[in-house]
This record gives C-alpha cells, sequence and structure tokens, in this order.
C-alpha cells in the first residue's frame, strides 16, 4: 500500500486523490485551512508548511510527497526531501517559484521571452522601465497567482504609483518588470515528465483570462502543425533542464506568429482539467503515474473538449447535466469571490456539437459572455 | 450540501462515492466489515445492517440511501425508507432479491425465461425436477451470488446429493429449481432510470464468467439491432414494472436466437464497470444522478472497451498501465480466494485496437486464457 503526500489540499489534491484512488494510492494532505476540499475524501494535516513537526509527521505517514500548491516554502520542500521521494524536486519547483529565475532559464534555453528585468528599489524601476519599455507590468517575483501581485505601467509615468503598490514586497519577494506583451492567444502546453524522463504533453490548448484568472480552455487548440511542435518541444525543453518529474504547464503567448513563454506551473493545471474527460489519461492520473515511476498513461485527446471555470460560486448544475456532452465540477467549498470553486467540461466528437452545447448551456445559465471567445474559436471566427 | 448513504462498502460504493465526488456530494457508508475498501475514501459506520440504531444513525446522518450491495435485509430498507429516500426503493429491492418474485415478475411481462419453479421441501425439488426436466440447477431463492447457493443437477438422480447440499436453506432462503440453458452467449443491459420515469441504457454487453464470477466484459456487444432493441425493451420493462430508480442490469442468456431473462441486479453491476471509461457518463455517475433526481447523462459509448476482472489478486498494473488503451482499477482490498480485487478496461476506437492492446497485455500477464473468448469474439471468430 503506497500513501501519497500532498502539500496543499485544494481541488488540484482533490482531483489528484479522486484520479489516484483506481491505482490503490491512499492519501493524505497538509493544508493550513481546517476545510481544505481534498479533506473530504482523503485525510488531512492542517499545519503550516512550516510547521517543522507537522512536516515531520507527514514524512512519516507517505511514502512519496508531491504539491497541489507551488508556494510551499522552498526550504520546507527541501527537508522534506531529505526524508521521502519528492516530485517535482524542491530544485525545479525553486524555479518556478521565481519568475525571474523562470524566466532566466527560458532565455538561456532559447525560448523566447518577453522583455524583463528585476527590479529591486525604486531607482532600479525606472532603469527597468528605461530597459522593457511601455507598456509593461510590475510583478512579485514570487507568491503571485490568479493575476495578484500585479501592477500594469502604461508609462513611465506610472512609476511612482506601481511602487507604492508592490514596492514594499521588494525585499520579502523581489519583482520584476515584463514588457506587456500585445499577444493575439494565450496558449498552454500541459505535459508530464517520467522519473526515467519520458516525456509527453496533451494537445496543445487555448485559454481565456477574465481579471487574470482563467475563464475558459479549448483543446486541442486550432493551430498549426508547425506551431504545435515548437510549443511541445519548448516544454520539453524546460522540463529536461529542470530534471522535471510530473505534470506541468507552460503559458504560452502567441504574438505575431511567434510563441513567447509567459511562466511555468509546475504542478497539474487548471487549464489540463479538461483532460479528465477529453484525453485518455487524465494531467491528473498521469502526475502520480510520474511521481510514482509507473508507465505513463496515453495523451492523445478524445475529441474536443472546452471547460469553464465557475469563479466566486456555482451557477445551476442542470444546465451542463442535461447536455450530452456536459460534466461538472463541483469542488465542494463555499462561495467566495474571486475562489475557483468548479468547473464544467464539455467534451464532444466534433466542432460543431461542441459549440451548439456551449451555446444552450451558456444561454441556460445567462454565461453568453464566458463562452463568446470560444465560440468565436469553434466557429472559426 | 448532499450526502448519500451507501448500505454496503465495497468496490461499488468506493465507484460511486468517487463519482459522486464531482457533483459536490459527501458520502457515508455502512458495512459491517471494519476494512470496506469505501471506507479509504468516505466515512464509514461499521454495523449491521439489521442493528437498529445503526440505521438510526445512519439515517441521520444523509439526504438519500441506496444500496452497494442487494441483500441488505428487506426489513433494515423498508425501515430506513420510512425516514429518508430510498432509492431503489425498498418493494423494488425485494422483488429482485429473491429469484422466484423475479423470474414471475418476467414471465408476467412477457419476457421469456428459462422454465423455472418453486421449491419447498425434498418432494417439491422431485416435482419441479418433472416439471423442468433436466439438466438443471437448485438456486437458493436468496442471497446468492457469483454462482454461491447453487447446486447443477444433470439428472433427476442428482435430486439426493442436490437436497443435501442445500435444503437446509429451503426454510431461510427458500430454493428454485431453473432449466438450464444451453446458451451461446451471455448479455446484460446496464441501463438507469431517473425518479422522473426516464429511461437509458449503455450498448449492450457480451460477458464471460470463470467458476460463475464474471471474467470478462465486451461492450458494445456484437449483436444484431433488432435483438439490441429487444434487450433493452426487457430491461425498460422490468424497470417501469418496478417504478425502479436508479441503475440496474438485466443478465440474460442468448439461446438459439432468443434471449431468456436469467436476473436482475438492483444496483451498479460488474458488467458495467467498462462505463467509467468507456461511456460519455458512467453507470456510477448516473446511479447517483437517477437517486437525485438530476438529468441522466449520455450512455453513448466512446469506442469499444473490454473489461477485465482480476479474482483473488491483483496482477502487475505495469502490463496494463503500459497500454495506451489499459485503464487500472485497484479496488484497495487485501488478496483473498474468491474476491473480486480489481479490474481493467481496455478502451479504443476500434476493434483491431483493442484486439492488440488485449493480446499484448495477456501476453505480458499469462492471462491468455481470460480474453480468448473476447478476442475470439472482435476477431469475428
Amino acid at each position: 500500500m503506497t500513501t501519497v503526500g500532498i502539500l496543499g489540499g485544494g481541488q488540484l489534491a482533490r482531483m489528484l486523490a479522486l484520479s489516484g484512488a483506481p491505482l490503490g494510492l491512499r492519501f493524505l494532505v497538509m493544508d493550513n485551512t481546517e476545510d481544505a476540499c481534498a479533506g473530504q475524501f482523503v485525510p488531512q494535516l492542517v499545519a503550516d508548511y512550516r510547521d517543522q513537526a507537522a512536516l515531520a509527521e507527514f514524512a512519516t505517514r507517505v511514502d512519496v510527497a508531491t504539491f497541489d500548491f507551488e508556494n510551499v516554502p522552498a526550504e520546507s520542500a527541501q527537508w522534506l526531501a531529505e526524508r521521502v521521494p519528492v516530485f517535482p524536486s524542491p530544485r525545479a519547483l525553486a524555479v518556478a517559484q521565481d519568475r525571474l529565475a523562470e524566466k532566466t532559464l527560458f532565455r538561456e534555453l532559447g525560448i523566447p521571452v518577453p522583455a524583463f528585468a528585476a527590479v529591486d528599489s525604486r531607482a532600479g524601476l525606472d532603469a527597468a522601465i528605461a530597459a522593457v519599455g511601455t507598456p509593461c507590468i510590475l510583478k512579485t517575483r514570487r507568491l503571485g497567482y490568479d493575476g495578484k501581485g500585479q501592477f500594469r505601467l502604461k508609462t513611465a509615468g506610472d512609476a511612482e504609483t506601481a511602487w507604492a503598490a508592490l514596492g514594499a514586497q521588494a525585499r520579502a519577494h523581489g519583482l520584476i518588470l515584463e514588457a506587456f506583451v500585445p499577444f493575439q492567444r494565450e496558449l498552454s502546453v500541459v505535459a508530464v515528465r517520467g522519473r526515467d524522463g519520458e516525456f509527453r504533453a496533451w494537445p496543445l490548448t487555448e485559454n481565456w483570462h477574465d481579471h487574470g484568472i482563467l475563464s475558459a480552455s479549448l483543446a486541442p487548440a486550432s493551430a498549426d502543425p508547425a506551431l504545435q511542435a515548437a510549443a511541445l518541444e519548448q516544454a520539453r525543453k524546460v522540463a529536461e533542464a529542470l530534471d522535471y518529474v510530473g505534470v506541468f504547464a507552460l503559458e504560452l503567448f502567441l504574438c505575431d506568429g511567434t510563441l513567447l513563454a509567459n511562466e511555468m506551473a509546475p504542478r497539474v493545471h487548471n487549464s489540463g482539467h479538461w483532460t479528465i474527460e477529453g484525453a485518455e489519461t487524465s494531467q491528473f492520473q498521469n502526475h502520480l503515474r510520474a511521481v510514482l515511476g509507473l508507465p505513463l498513461g496515453a495523451t492523445r485527446p478524445l475529441g474536443s473538449s472546452c471547460m469553464l471555470n465557475w469563479i466566486g460560486e456555482l451557477p445551476d448544475a442542470s444546465a451542463v447535466l442535461a447536455e450530452p456532452c456536459g460534466h461538472w465540477h463541483d469542488y465542494g467549498k463555499s462561495p467566495r469571490q474571486g475562489r475557483k470553486v468548479g468547473h464544467a467540461t464539455f467534451r464532444a466528437d466534433g466542432a460543431g456539437e461542441l459549440a451548439g452545447a456551449l451555446d444552450r448551456a451558456a444561454a441556460a445559465l445567462g454565461r453568453q459572455a464566458q463562452v463568446a471567445p470560444v465560440l468565436a474559436r469553434l466557429r472559426g471566427a
């Protein structure tokens, strides 16, 4: 009997556990909130990730450890890795936690990235703006996600306001200034690498965000084969450079025909949720297979899928369940503004069937704006 | 938050819980064994099904109740149904628990059945043999499953031995004598009926047994459309007659071109496990949707699927996981002779791909005999 420990007990841990049960696995999650939603199905340690006594207990109760949350303190991951196998490695996690280290790696690997510069001080911000140009975005190097910890500058004149918003975090988390990319499309590669180095990727996914939070994903993305191959090759390079084990996502901008790497998420990813119904093997099961050294499952798609995120509160499930190709995912969380509380996946054999289902469900839910860009893409607009 | 109570905590309850989690459901199982495998993922009450204090606690903790096990005492189901909604109804459960009541219903509905007769005494057995003919099978009316509680008679001269084996159970469970049917194929319809009477069936499934226990299932079964329609119509008739709510299986013999109804299982069924990967909606999720009054999911198949049961102990998972279309299900049980401990499902777009995967996996596992009849069917032998 193998017990997999997961640092973080949110919906990613929950879906990992649900997909790992058929592999005969047991789980233990560690999360600092009492009501972490994975805890509804697997045992949970309620503790801060820096609590060494809790980490020690965690280490004795699990055979291997992984993450649902990339911002586990690097020293906690390292401490754990000295006692139990941890995948992905603390080193890979550390790089992916840090926007500056990550973008520097991308550049070293020859992967195009938007212009960027480190920012350590108010004067450094001015120098960075001069180097990167405007418009640009000031971000914390660490701990930002879903658009948090970011400030957008239209001109150099916004520097003072940007510093007022984020300058205090320069010492604790570091800052990075990135050029704003006038991209046409947002894409992601969700991929998995095994302990033995085997690499597999699901088809390229197109994503749409709303207020910095993923709103909809469509897979396989319509994109020419050369572009798809280039995106997968970039993901492979990153995974190999980090000797990465497990599932990760590489977020990309498509800008005038060029792919620019935005960031890497060292975990199963929201833009891969469609793989539960839409691929032969889901990202969740393949992450566990990778972490355990089992053969990786096939990543081929089953038709076309669209995932819609439910943010803040769940709409009425019936409108999705009534669609023959609709699948519902309620994370068992209480509603809260900006919180990811669930998603739906529509999986169909063809684009026409998928568009029809999205259209009907969106009308029933009053979610036309959310599906509009997906429908436009499916209908070739 | 809705909590579904399940009487019985085996692999069916476990798979119900795993498929119901995305609907935002909580679960509570009640089982008389300490280590019921559903208890690895959901809370469990350890108690006998006749323990009224435990049933009372169960009733207060759940919003609706259902079964993983059809042999829950009818009076316990009835007691519970007076306190909380129970689906399927205790009446439907009572009919399906009793081979005599079930076959009598089938006959009343015009559904062909093998010849049968009730047996209450040693003299009654002789009379039944005279009426039914030989070869025939003496069975307990209740509590038999997986070939248990059965005795096969080749000639009338076997009556004494048969009575010695099962006569003692005549008073407690009742006995039924059934004609032995020299069938060519074993088929099953797995179907679901909603609270509102909506009826849906997955494609007809062909099954192979070994020592009375299901060994392999293939779906969709190759059968002419008229036969498929007839089988589904029989299932619909039974469901409507019982005002059945939830998933059930109707087991059929194909004998010289005629379908004969063997028995009904009033629950999700082993011959429907392939629906997890092989159909748009699994039998597990549709059972829950039915029980909760939610819209039923589509039952269309995704390609062709073959399920192989693992009895007694699990073979090496790697041989299945290494197949692109292979999916593994370990129920988290300890090995024991005759025990269902897991299954594998192979799902492919075409029969050729499916046969190839089965062939390779069976060779790697030394399970050629188990897949031989499936391969023969796939290859049109």
